[in-house]
């Protein structure tokens, strides 16, 4: 099949449809009626599964999981969303997602949602732990120099 | 903005996808990880909400509801699904809306969802009310001749 | 703990519910916002969520399935739903569920949502598969007699 | 109907849980196999919605809103969800909430979900603005004495 499906963007792609400087990985989409709820806009949860949606591309664009059984196994140990303006049926945004700081074992991941203007922004800690259930694994050096060459991410002291 | 969003496809747009004849209104999309469920594919509830969110674009498109106080209250009577194949994580798919058939205030609806192989396929019944609350309002000339027209519906007798 | 939370109930407690005759189990629950769409009631594809947490029991309960290794595989093939009447935020109610027939490797089950009045009925056929890849898999002689005895389940010819 | 259905827990209900002191106002659930996600545990926005079905009912007993045309139109501008241990089908559960501290015509809100140990921790920021248009709405004298005696709320400076 050749029609466009969902549409991936990187930091050009993202700076052509005027999106702030600072972000290099994004999504367009739409909002569906099933995202909607009873006050008729974008419920507050629905937000959190576009920033999962994204992340799970993100994660094995920058060479983190596939979801194989050999990859890390990531955890999301905190998750935060601000509302700054609520989205309506039919509505075509943006959802962008880099990776901030890391530490060793873990690192912070930011979102936002724009449409034409900024809706909402978030952000998301992951812990990497080890397949064999032997604690936390160290984030790969690729991927931390992913996270550094591609978002500006620095480590977190 | 730019970049392609949810793609919506004509009945050429649709042929040149290779899905089969005797559609004319779908839409390309790709399944998100809030779809699946803990069996690891596309949840069943998952395929109503794809052909909820064709449906909102259908009625619109065909003339018969924008969801303004002015226009007929569309209520759903009947669904049905068949599962043909299980879907995954990212896969790409076009779902696809037809009315097979109507009466004086109602229509019934057909559905199929595409991934080189038929997924699923589906029904709706859709019955008009006044929204003065008088009871049901019937289907409007225009309507009943885009359903004819784009979609060869029959009366149902 | 010791409160109640979701309240299973058999053909005893749901005819003191004043459920009609015919079914022999059930789940009493409640609407959740989450639950809702834009049009202020309960949404199409959350009734199909609501037959299948109940069958999620209902499997267990009759003997089919634990989703453990050893168990069949059981492949949802086909579901239907009529929406009798809206419902709405915190309504209370009762959904139901019961097989009505059977074949060597499938039965049809099913399901009615009652809050004081019928608001939906509803129905799915599954499908049991060998767990090696083998094929259909037949249902044991006890989960035909669990869905005889229990529901009046008759076989299908 | 006398079955129980959806179980709310004031301080001496949520202490007879064994839920630690703190907390006057809960929910008892379950995991629905709706709430997984492709990971077998619970989606973490599943809990944004437990939060948030729990926060209506809250709303409503503290004497905030109905959600009726003449109560405030609250408006969600932050959340946050700390997971601490997966959450698994059926497992039943407490879910709690309070407010910790508002300014005036602001709240915050914690929540918190039990299911013999701590799962998983929240927070939301709630807005209150006048039906009008005109902007914010201070909190009622009478929430705020709600949210101070009852869940020992103070003012944010």
């Amino acid at each position: 099949m050749t029609a466009p499906y969902l549409t991936f963007l990187d930091a050009e792609g993202l700076a052509r449809e005027g999106i702030p400087d600072g972000w290099s990985f994004g999504m367009a989409d739409r909002v569906r009626f099933a995202e909607l709820d009873a006050l008729n806009h974008v419920n507050n949860a629905a937000y959190l599964s576009w920033f999962e949606a994204l992340r799970v591309h993100y994660v094995s664009a920058y060479g983190l999981s596939d979801y194989r059984p050999e990859d890390p196994e990531l955890v999301l140990r905190d998750v935060a969303c601000r509302y700054h303006a609520p989205m309506f049926l039919n509505e075509r945004y943006i959802v962008t997602a880099r990776t901030a700081r890391y530490r060793r074992t873990s690192f912070t991941m930011e979102y936002a949602v724009f449409a034409e203007t900024l809706r909402a922004t978030g952000s998301a800690v992951i812990v990497c732990l080890a397949r064999d259930g032997s604690g936390r694994a160290p984030l790969a050096d690729a991927v931390v120099g992913a996270f550094r060459a591609r978002d500006g991410a620095v480590p977190e002291t």
